[in-house]
């Protein structure tokens, strides 16, 4: 760091992102997008208008995709807040919301404790059980923002709506927020409750099963009085925070819904199927209800797996938290991809003596 | 606001934007956009593998671009930080090095004592002098974040690269932000002074002068530390924060520098026959480097003359601030565009009694 910048982000350590490296080509298993592309009327959305047009800012309300958002989610514009992507609105979140402080699940998404070192807000973890299920009654009665990803990451483990209503019910001063950024591979939405919780804040994103990572777009819903509130901050750094080609891909991807339901289900059965070839070969999981699979295979550390399948051209997630020293994150690719993948999982363990083929 | 909402965000005042209306066509010379598409070479930079791959994270380090913006000014990769529009990197610019404070001209780019007042950063404004112009000792020796518009907003004035060392020479303890917006429009960068002085940061965007408003890029050239320490806020905030396709756009306007060069020229050309047109209305402005005017005419009232042209389908920037309650911003469209405003423009004098015809 420079001697100009604020002593308060000395000790701030930034998240890191899935490594992207350019070496050569991998089959990418590493940071959750989908192995499909965006749906055909995503891929021709885009005419020589919207190009030319690029001299315009973009609408700063996005009306146009909030009221789609709305029209899908069963709501009203007003109760949509768009962002670049949904980290963007995690930002925001905790900024507006942590004034008490912040309690979230551990080990989950590794960017929340991030962000309240940015904005300098305290925060606890509630440790997950011992089999990584959601503590659901630490998480009540919290006194603070409240965090949550369903289902988790990076276990893959979700809880069911009555969960997420007590979680949102006990803590009626506190904005509950839940991320579901892996809501559409098996798990159930908490946006229904939006109407009945002034409290509750649901966030999604275009990056996962929508195939739209590189897209950046992120979405949330929630009473209208707490999107206003994130609009407040959004006027306040970056009104023309989704660019407008992407306001146009969001708007045509909520029309081409039915593709990208189709494209989750596909997911789920690799992702069966992956777990039971898995489960042969001595690995154990959680029950995924997201698009990977956070594995573990007695007698094999996680970091060795990880670099192994590296140098064989397959990249998975491996975190640097001791605690999850045995694991490693592995997304769901296609058939195909998932097939190289258990090939050389299979190989590895018979280097390791951990397996014999025939 | 919601009951939610921390407290410190209640007094908090959003930047508002011009007004985007929908309700009919205008000529819109309001958000100082550029009236010429994206050069050729950008409108031909998508192929249908870029928009495939949107299922793909972006590249979070930019490096291609970065590569590409280096070479074009001078630099290398680690001098150049990208961000999600301009905006992006001064939000980022009062989080980090405002720790002693911020200190601005006072009238310029609304957003700063937004970005001031949302990260409880103190600031302080130096008015300009009567004619506009920049008061360069009041920016000397400030003890604290230094930020400038050059050429300034809404006023168009420029000052030369002597100025702006002088103002970077007397704070060395403190960053000195210069934002050139407008720089492309006949004023003079200080670009190459960021290897002389580690405490420059020079803040450009692709809105303007690259016709990509809507596309959302900016970026900012200064000291490898200075960089990193926004990379380190960046990291923290949304790593992903520049999405696929603006990366790859961004980096072909880079090899379409001629074509971006050529319309500011036609842009400036623009600006002088208007600015004659006007004087001959008896309008004053101070003299201009940036794509807009900021004009007075004795006797018409601001708000009167925004509102009138709004009423004949032409959009002009009046701002809320009383002290510039005479005064409107005119961004400089195409050469048609400017003929119908001032054909607007000597209908409303005549109306007004101010101007006779024939």
């Amino acid at each position: 760091m420079s001697r100009f910048l604020h002593e308060k982000y000395a000790p701030l350590e930034a998240y890191t992102p899935g490594e992207q490296p350019r070496d050569r080509a991998y089959i990418k298993l590493n940071t959750n997008e989908s192995p499909y592309p965006p749906a055909p009327e995503v891929l021709d959305a885009l005419g020589q208008q919207d190009l030319e047009d690029l001299r315009l800012y973009s609408d700063p309300e996005g009306k146009a995709l909030k009221e789609k958002l709305a029209w899908y989610y069963g709501c009203q514009g007003e109760n949509v807040f768009l962002s670049n992507g949904s980290d963007d609105i995690l930002n925001f979140a905790f900024m507006a919301f942590g004034a008490q402080g912040a309690v979230f699940p551990s080990p989950s998404y590794s960017f929340y404790p991030v962000f309240a070192q940015l904005h300098g807000v305290p925060y606890r973890t509630v440790p997950l059980r011992e089999d990584f299920t959601l503590d659901v009654e630490g998480l009540c009665h919290t006194g603070c923002l409240t965090v949550l990803a369903n289902p988790n990451a990076p276990t893959g483990l979700a809880v069911g709506l009555e969960a997420i209503e007590g979680i949102v019910a006990s803590n009626p001063d506190q904005v509950v927020l839940v991320d579901e950024a892996y809501i559409d591979f098996g798990g159930e939405s908490a946006a229904e409750l939006i109407h009945r919780y002034q409290n509750l804040l649901v966030v999604m994103t275009y990056s996962k099963s929508r195939s739209m990572a590189g897209a950046r777009l992120g979405f949330a819903l929630g009473d209208r009085e707490l999107i206003a509130d994130l609009e407040k901050l959004k006027f306040s750094t970056n009104p023309y925070n989704v660019n407008r080609l992407t306001l146009t891909l969001g708007a045509a991807a909520v029309d081409a819904a039915p593709y990208f339901v189709e494209n989750a289900k596909r997911i789920m059965a690799t992702r069966a199927r992956t777990a039971a070839a898995l489960q042969m070969l001595g690995f154990t999981f959680p029950d995924s209800k997201a698009n990977f699979l956070f594995i573990r295979r007695e007698g094999l550390p996680g970091a060795l797996l990880y670099r192994k399948l590296k140098d064989r051209g397959v990249l998975i997630r491996h975190f640097s938290d001791p605690a999850l020293a045995d694991y490693n994150r592995v997304t769901i690719g296609t058939e195909e991809e998932m097939g190289v993948f258990l090939q050389e999982v299979r190989a590895i363990l018979e280097e390791e003596g951990l397996y014999e083929t025939g």
